[in-house]
């Protein structure tokens, strides 16, 4: 079987994401990219059932724990990390232990953060399972959960030591989430690739209906493009920060909603579109973002949560420096740009759309 | 007034350490090291009455909230470390926010923790109250909270942006305390500075009677010693766990009280003879080692926990790799090992001491 590595570029912290089709299931040796034979897998009660046997199979040469939390955005908490913390303690893991995280972007967030936090950082790798958490959060280093009062806001920089895609696993994901996913894949189309987000009009029909050829060609270049911006900017000094493209909006209105209410892709979705109408994009593109969002089966607005509740939301979003908000603008379809200098009675408009 | 400077060499996460006297109350200005003009200052119930006040008028110009936790080790967990970032969400905290250590040890640790996992890091400063913080906890990056099962098993590597100690702080300082602060004193010069541990030898009661200048050398010492290893090993891959001497037995006496029956200095002090012991040190250093902790009031063997007790808790020790034990060993004063490579017998005969 044929598969693909692209390379994040972070001197000694480089690490490879490897995409192809049943990877898990032997196409791949994971064995060598342990830090040495312990290591925990940590999954959730929906993931665990179709594909831990497959992932542990891989693994019959090491020594191997499990561990299987709650599904959901609502259990990305520090109590939920402190469950991962507690097996380890109890498996005496050791530094040369390996944290697999198994499952989707909330599994890949709580278990990279307990990685980290183990004994002041021990080796992970991120075996995603939806297409969100293949094309965006498995990769470059960012973790953590969840405070009641902000999304993310507790949290660690840890790079894994390898991501490993096998997109056999989507063929399980359920609809919404396929879709949810998408809103990311647009999303690096819209902020650095007009080629791609092109490429994106044309085939979301077969990416829809989980066309393996188009996502493979999607998850791979959703990865460099990513890969690209983490290698250049790690920590977000600068700018890293274009990947948060619809995530000031999308985190309002997640947060107001309570999380879990609109999937994370959901509420990027219609964050973008926001963001793109704060920009001024000329109506043209515009009208493309919108449609290839609607196209994918994504909201284009908010849902009615109040404009002042979202604003308030904002001002605990992770990306306010200086107590003054910033934003990721488009100058144009494959060019984002973060600033502080936004059209503030454009921007009571567009959330007027959440009265 | 002067103040001396060690520089950590961590290249663009390089940080000072000075070292005066009143530099709290206004012998040094520290707003220029905030990362932006907010700060949350931390300290506990003990220390705040006495210099957090000094500290405020010393921050002025910037925007100041404060937070006071309970004293002690057995707070030293992952619940103390939410207060902080309880705190720092209540307080709109953001990513140009300094955090403030102002304290001890346990202060400094779960400070740094949270400052750590706040928003994936945010700038951090020590100002360490008590001899062993200023000389050991203060330095390094090393933060973390303890969990049930043991010591420090929860944390980051999270440098802080200046280390500022004034020496005048230790006038309020229990003598059991300063105590157990020499204990690390004494350890530098065991691992490291064999003419060092002589000058200790020769001003152990002056150091005990809180000579200024005596303690101006000693942390100086201390501090410059602690940063050339931690310049080489930052986290600790190799050569930075000579640190550890006597840590191995000191953090299973601990584990196997409760913490805070003895004094983590305490602790050590007694780990220090044993792992002397287990390195076949020569007779005369031996009785060097043993005289000067005991000059400085300390315990040189351990308190009658239990033999298996003791190996049990080892077992749970961070510096354990594979499951085999590590030990830091001493060929000679001043010169430490790290090795897996020691006597087994004559690891259970000196833990019959603990029975």
């Amino acid at each position: 079987m044929s598969s693909r590595t692209i390379t994040v570029e972070l001197g000694d912290r480089s690490y490879p994401i490897v995409i192809g089709r049943d990877l898990l299931g032997g196409n791949f040796d994971l064995a060598p990219h342990l830090a040495g034979n312990d290591c925990l897998v940590v999954s959730n009660e929906t993931v665990a059932p179709l594909y831990l046997d497959k992932l542990l199979s891989n693994l019959s040469t090491c020594s191997v724990e499990s561990l299987s939390l709650p599904d959901g955005e609502s259990f990305k908490t520090v109590e939920t990390a402190s469950l991962v913390l507690d097996k380890l303690v109890s498996s005496r893991a050791n530094r040369d232990t390996t944290v697999i995280a198994l499952g989707g972007g909330v599994v890949g967030d709580i278990t990279g953060f307990a990685a980290a936090c183990y004994m002041r950082g021990v080796a992970f790798i991120q075996v995603p399972t939806t297409l969100l958490a293949q094309v965006d959060s498995s990769v470059g280093g960012k973790t953590g959960v969840n405070h009641p009062q902000g999304k993310n806001l507790i949290g660690a920089f840890h790079q894994p030591n390898i991501v490993l895609i096998d997109t056999a696993t989507l063929e399980t994901l359920p609809d919404r989430e396929l879709k949810a996913g998408l809103a990311e894949v647009i999303k690096y189309g819209a902020i650095a690739d007009v080629a791609f987000f092109d490429w994106l009009e044309q085939n979301m029909p077969a990416l829809l209906n989980k066309d393996p050829a188009g996502l493979a060609h999607a998850i791979g270049r959703s990865c460099e493009l990513k890969a690209e911006v983490v290698a250049e900017d790690e920590r977000e000094a600068g700018r890293r920060a274009i990947l948060n493209f619809g995530h000031t909006f999308g985190h309002a209105i997640e947060h107001c909603q309570g999380y879990g209410e609109w999937l994370h892709g959901e509420a990027v979705a219609a964050g973008m579109v926001m963001a793109a109408e704060l920009s001024g994009l000329d109506t043209v593109e515009l009208g493309r973002l919108r449609s290839v969002i609607e196209a994918a089966g994504l909201p284009v607005g908010p849902p009615t949560v109040g404009a002042q509740t979202m604003l308030g939301a904002m001002g605990m979003d992770k990306k306010v420096v200086q107590k003054q908000l910033r934003f990721v603008l488009l100058n144009a379809l494959g060019e984002a740009t973060v600033t502080s200098d936004y059209d503030e009675a454009r921007l009571q408009q567009i959330l007027e759309a959440a009265d």
